[in-house]
Order: structure tokens, then sequence, then C-alpha cells
């Protein structure tokens, strides 16, 4: 709530709130600023005082008055990554079948949500966040694990040279064994290590594709994954993710049309709905990939939230046109960065060499470390307990949320819920903001940014019932 | 030298040596076998005994007999990454003025002498190594600046969660005044940490670049920047380094037929030669970036055996269109991988997105245990001592290379000598291999891969007589 004081008018603390939201890019360039007579609403001010705001933007130029439109966030210079909008351009070009005509900027863009990770928006629990609050992740075993590795000699012997190219051996193995109760059969020569699993969907990006070829991307799926593609100059084919896996007959379609070369699908708890593939529809799949030739990088992030037994296409696949990605950020420690990749034995020399033209090595130190977590024991005890909890946290977040009159869009399972809220949370969440709270809406999840009623939120950080109190009274009023 | 064992004939013995050879890449797809005859007066072994093991190779699918033509290494299914054939055919097509010609592939690619610097190729210095041997970076500070971090509470204080996307604060600050003793003015808030440099070299390339832009690139020049440009689909216009600078004339005329969009630069103690930028030079380079539009992206790898009133192009700049790259694994820790780049307020924004897409952050634990090692004063008094031991080094190197019959074709400062051998060195590095001695030969450092009589020896690692007789002996034999 705005409050006049003796050193800022009402005018000066608005104009300062939206500047700073726009150099966050919580509210993206192109992205257009409330009408004068909803903003005053909004804030309870009187629109005199909105206008003199939105003047002090302009004479900032951060904001753009186009005419008869109202005000709009200044497009900065274009640059190669202010990709979801390129992507909404290119995707409209490319499947014509969609009809999908390119619609207004939205105003929350895919780097935005990221940033809101690590920048504390609030003090309050934020349901956006992709990651697990930290005080769920408290440990005293990484700090017995780091100190093992950090002693005069320790140290030096691997930190003196660049180390092993496919990253420590020792994690290597353990990742093989680990794969191995995932029945996914790699050997550690296999394995790749990398910077977080970002790195190893980037590496196989780049390895495998040529800026302008065709990749299939589940939709919803992670605003990341299609701005990282997007930068790369690879043309991105959405294919609706269902309950039971991607849509087969737009994926035949998209073969025949464009002869894909990659397929990028999160097969158990699927980002943002939480899906689990079907044992017939990952045959169909690999069928699929078999007779169109495309490889496949099935990126398992949320694995340890799920039961060892779900369907991976690894598995059947036998890493034969599959790559596995995986990382320890929603488990362990999102900032040691340890992620990796197991690939077929063919792929594995050309990955190499990726990896290598982008960080060169890796840090062994963390991977060491990692690997004693994972050969104690200690990874799996602490995932087994995180599991417990976040079962109690999404018992009592969904019970809110339908409480709140919200709806699951998909069955409440894993870490996050993907919400209806009956209303376009695009709007929703720069009200949202307005309290302190950061959402996912759900147009930062559609490759076309398509606006949506939908939300993603994390189980995790969403039990006040505070929360959901906000998010009932802002909708009744954007209602 | 092949001798006759109980459980290998010679044939075989021949055959695995070139098998194990073609599998590490230091023959690589495309390179030709010496003949039968030069091999078996090689290897001291009959004629048959060289046509008996090629046939195995041919058996193994290893190598093709082309005809009237001899052996060479069978290609491997075409790769995006592999770059260096790929950046000749193209460089060849784009600069015409050059008429050079397509020519046959080089024998030992990109990757496969940074895979070198990994493996020990034998127990002996590696002269074609581009870091420091072990036991020079031997140091017990790294040990003390890593373990107070690791404490419970400190280290999961910064573990659990992502941490800054422009890395850690402590870092950019001790970065921030560490550049200031260059002359370089960069806020923290300008600075990015990078998983080395090369990751700061890639993200700028993706930040600046799109796939099919032109960029500038010095040669002879660094043939990992040529094999990462390539992969990202740029187009590589290699500007001959002078002992001043750049050739400005050739670089105007680039401007003139192709806008590029991107100078890649390494001012000071230029990798391979040693050369060093004079003051005019560049400010004549800075005037033609004004005048183009382009960006320039200053790799200062070796920043820590040069004197830091060096001319830079940064420091002339300002950071107004240029970014400074800087590492460590030169001097202090390769393995733990922390570069960093200073850049443009402007563009400070767009190069921590693409940080984002590729790896999100990068591991706190280390940059904070580098930023003690920074503030405290342990990196500059140890790379004092380091720069005077490579001076009793090189000294030493220079009197056994010049006692050898070669001579210099740069003057020999820094880490690096820039030799000439009198024979084709891509042929030389080959025999040297059966020798034990990994080398660095001057086609490496060409976009076009052009042979060349000229070696890249690192000081520290060519230090010993019984490298340089070999040298010349098998020189002698290849004349």
């Amino acid at each position: 709530m705005l409050m006049k004081t003796a050193s800022q008018t009402l005018t000066e603390q608005l104009a300062a709130r939206f500047a700073q939201r726009i150099r966050d890019r919580l509210l993206a360039p192109g992205a257009r600023l409330p009408s004068v007579r909803l903003c005053a609403q909004q804030q309870g001010v009187s629109p005199s005082t909105v206008v003199g705001a939105y003047d002090q933007l302009l004479a900032q130029g951060l904001v753009e008055a186009r005419k008869n439109r109202g005000f709009y966030v200044r497009e900065s210079t274009p640059t190669p990554v202010d990709s979801a909008q390129a992507a909404t351009k290119k995707v409209a070009k490319n499947i014509a079948q969609d009809g999908a005509a390119s619609r207004e900027r939205a105003p929350l863009n895919a780097t935005a949500l990221i940033r809101g990770m690590f920048h504390g928006i609030s003090d309050k629990p934020q349901p956006g966040m992709g990651v697990l609050p930290q005080e769920w992740l408290q440990t005293t075993f990484l700090s017995t694990a780091v100190r093992r590795s950090c002693g005069v000699e320790a140290l030096n012997a691997f930190s003196l040279q660049y180390g092993e190219p496919a990253g420590d051996l020792g994690l290597r193995r353990a990742l093989s064994t680990k794969l191995a109760g995932l029945s996914v059969q790699a050997a550690p020569e296999q394995i790749i290590t990398t910077i977080g699993a970002t790195q190893a969907l980037d590496v196989a990006s780049r390895a495998l594709l040529r800026a302008g070829d065709y990749v299939m991307v589940e939709e919803p799926g992670w605003a990341i994954e299609f701005a990282r593609l997007d930068a790369l100059g690879m043309r991105i084919l959405p294919v609706p993710r269902r309950a039971d896996g991607p849509d087969l007959e737009v994926m035949a379609r998209y073969c025949e049309e464009h002869q894909p070369k990659l397929f990028v699908s999160v097969s158990v708890f699927h980002n943002p709905t939480g899906f689990c593939l079907s044992p017939s529809s990952a045959y169909r799949i690999l069928q699929l990939a078999n007779q169109h030739n495309f490889h496949i990088v099935e990126d398992d992030t949320y694995c340890h939230f799920a039961p060892e037994h779900a369907t991976r296409l690894c598995a059947l696949d036998g890493l034969q046109r599959t790559i596995y990605v995986g990382g320890f950020a929603k488990i362990l420690a999102p900032n040691w960065r340890v992620g990796y990749m197991a690939a077929p034995a063919h792929l594995v020399e050309r990955l190499l060499d990726t990896k290598l033209l982008t960080t060169l090595t890796t840090p062994a130190l963390l991977e060491k470390s990692l690997a004693w977590c994972i050969d104690q024991g200690q990874l799996r005890r602490h995932a087994e307990r995180i599991r417990q909890r976040l079962d109690v946290a999404r018992a009592r977040s969904v019970k809110l949320a339908l409480g709140a009159g919200c709806t699951f869009a998909a069955e409440p399972v894993g870490l996050f819920g993907w919400v209806d809220t009956g209303v376009d949370t695009d709007v929703l969440s720069q009200r949202m903001l307005d309290e302190g709270y950061l959402l996912a809406p759900g147009a930062l999840f559609h490759a076309m940014r398509a606006p949506s009623s939908l939300m993603r939120i994390n189980f995790a950080t969403t039990q006040n019932s505070a929360f959901w109190e906000t998010l009932v009274r802002l909708r009744a009023e954007q209602g």
C-alpha cells in the first residue's frame, strides 16, 4: 500500500515502484502498464497521481505512450536473448496449422522468473519459486562431504590441473550405480558431469543441433528451455503434453513436415504439470524416434521426488538414441551446480568436445563431495525425508487452493501444482507482486506465451493461508 | 621403439598404437597415415609389418584406403563440433581474397590438444601444454581459503539457494579492485563470474552474435576459440596478428566488406606469439570499432605473467564497447574454473541472461575461496614467485631451442614460445608422440589449419635437453 511520506510523494513512490519492476524485468519490454483508471483503483490513489507517475516514467525513458492504447514498457536494444518474443514470432510462422497470431508481449519474461528465484522479492514464501526453501535443505553432511577433500594435499591433488574432461570418475561411478536403480544402464564412460542440469541441456542442444534446426519441446514446458533453444537459433515445435505423455499425433505430423532433429522431454513429474509418462506412450515415442531418426533429451530434474519405477525413455531405449539429464539443485545444494548427462556411447565424444568448448572442465571439489553424499547414502536418506515433508505440505496446499476456489489442471504430485485460478495470471501476477508474492503465470510455460488462467505453484511455499487470501481478494478485484 | 614380445607381434603392436591414437584423436579423422615405406623406416620394422598393421586398422574400420593415395583415418559421422574442418571450408569460402584452398585435414585437431593436456601422454614434461606443471602451482593457501567457507553454517549459507546470478559479490569486489590496478575501471555491478575464462568467451559470443554473423579473430590464435565460434555457426574472419597488434588494414577491409559484429583479441602476451599490443594500435582499433560499430572481447588470460602497465583495450575504452575476460587457470588452480568478464553497463543484463541460460549460476564456494586469495595478497605474491621461476625457465628453454637449431618467430616472453623448427610440425608432432611428447603444431593456431614449420612451446616444460635432442633427431629424419 502506498502512503505519503515526508521524503516522497505518492506519485514518486508509484513511479519508483514501476521503475524498479521494469529494471528487474518483472515488467518486461513491451508489457502494457495498467490503464490510469485501473491503476488508480488498484493502488488506492487518485488518477492524477497515476498520470504523474506515468509522466515520470516517460521522462526517464522507461515507458512510451502509444496513441489511444496507453503506456508500454520501452523496448531496449533488441538482443539475441530477448527470446520469448522472438520465439513467439518464429513459432507462429512455423506452425501455420495452429492459426495462432503473434500476441502482445507478456509482462513477466522467462529470465525474470529465474531472477526472482535469486533475489528475495519479499520475506514471504514465494509460490512461483522452482526450488525448495533453504530451511528444507539444511543438513550437516554437506559440510562433512566438502571438508573431506580440502586438506592441503587432497585439494592440491585435483585442483592444480584441469581435471578429467568427463568429470570426476568417482562421481561418475556413483551416478552409474544410481542410474542402475532407475533401470537406466550407463557405464561411467557414458556419463559426463556438467554445471547443473542446465549445462547438460545446453551442451546436448549444441552438440546435436545447428542453428535453424527444428526441435520438439513439450508445452507447457520450462520457459528457460524455450529461451535457450531460441537464443541458439533453433526452431521450436511445441508438442502438447498430456497426462500420459506428449501428443503423439502432433509429433508424427511435425516429423513428416519438419524432420526435427531432437525431442526434449520431462518424462517424470513433468514441469509444470506433474504428469508422468505411460509405458505405452514411451514405447511409441521411441518407435517414432527410430522411424524419423531424431534424438531425445530426457530431463529427469525431478527424479528425487518420484518413485524409482517411474517410466523413463532412457530405461526402455537403453541409451541408444536418448540422452539422460539429471541434477541435484532440487534436492541438495542448488549452488553447487553439479549436473550430468548419460549418453549413447557413440555420442560421448561429441558431447565431451562441446563441454570443452563451453567450460573446459568442471570443478572436482564439488563433484567429489557429491559423490561422497551419494556413496554414503546421505542423499538417499535426505531425499526420503524431503519427500515425506513435501507430502504433508502438498496436502495442506491443495486444501488451501481448493478452498480459495482454484482447481487443479493436473493431479497434484511432486513439487509443483498446475493450478487454474479462473483469471488471467499475467495480470494477477503483477497485482500479487504489489503484495510481495512472485507467481509463475501460465504464459511463462508456453512457447507462444499465450495468456492463461493457469499458474504453477510450489507446494513447499504455498502452505500459508495469507497467500491464498490475498489471491482471492485480488482475483475478485480483477474479475 | 617397438619390440616383439611373447603376447603381441610387432604388427599387432603397431596397429594398436595407431588405433589408440585415432581413438584419442591425436590422429584426427581425415589425417593420412605415413606411407608404408616411411612408416617402416620410422619404426624400424619391415614394410610387411606395416602393411599388416594397416590391414588390421582397415578391418577395424578405423582407416580407409584411397586409391593410389594411401591410408586415411576414417571420418566418423559428421558432427557439428567437428569444427576445424568445417571452419576451413567456411573460411576458404568467405575470404576469397586470400586465395587459400581447402587443404587436407591436419592430423592433430583442436580438442585433441586439449585432451592431451588432461591425460598424461607420458611421464615426460609436455612442451605443447597450455598450463604450468602441477608442481609449480603447489601452495598451502588454497586449502586455507577453502576451509574458511566449509563449516556447516558457512557452507549452508550459500549452498542452499542458486546464488547471485552475477556471482559472489565478495569476489566481484576483489576483481574490481584488481582490475583498477590494470587501469580497467569496472564496478562490481559490471562484473560477471563464469566457469573459467572459457565460459566468459562463450557467453560473450552467444550474447553478442547470432549464427551466421561475422567475427574477427586474431591469427595465429587459440584453436579452441576458432572451434567454438564455428560450432556456434559464426563466420570467422582471421586477422593476422603482428608484433604491435592486429593487421589494421585487413581489419578495415573486413569491416567494409562483411560488417563484422565482434573482434576477439588477446592484447597482452598473445597466444601463441607472446606479442603485446602497442598504444597506437590500441587507439586505432577502438577508432575502427566506433566507426564500424563492432564490439571487442579482450581475453586477458595471461595477465598474471605480464606487467600491470601493459596496454589493454579495455583500459583505453573504459568498457564502452569492450568486454574484458579474465581467469586464473594459468596461475592458481585450473580445476577451480573461476573466470569472469567485465562489461559495459548496457550489456550486463544481456550477458547475465545468457549466463543463466547456459549454467544458471556458478559455485560460490570456489568464488569465495578465490576472493580470499586475492584479498589476502596471496595471489599477488604467488604470481610474483611464478614469474621469477618462469624467467629462469624461459632463459634455459631459449638457449636449448637455439642450440637445437630452432629460431623464435617472436621475442620470447611470458609462458609460451613461438618456435620455428624448419620442418612441417604436423608431421613432426606425430613422430614426437611416438617418443611420448605432445607438441602444439602451428597448424592448430590457424583458422585454415595451414601446415606450418612453427610450434608453440611452454617454457615451463621445455627445459630438459632430452626433449630437444629427440626433436633434433626426428627433424633430421623428417628433413
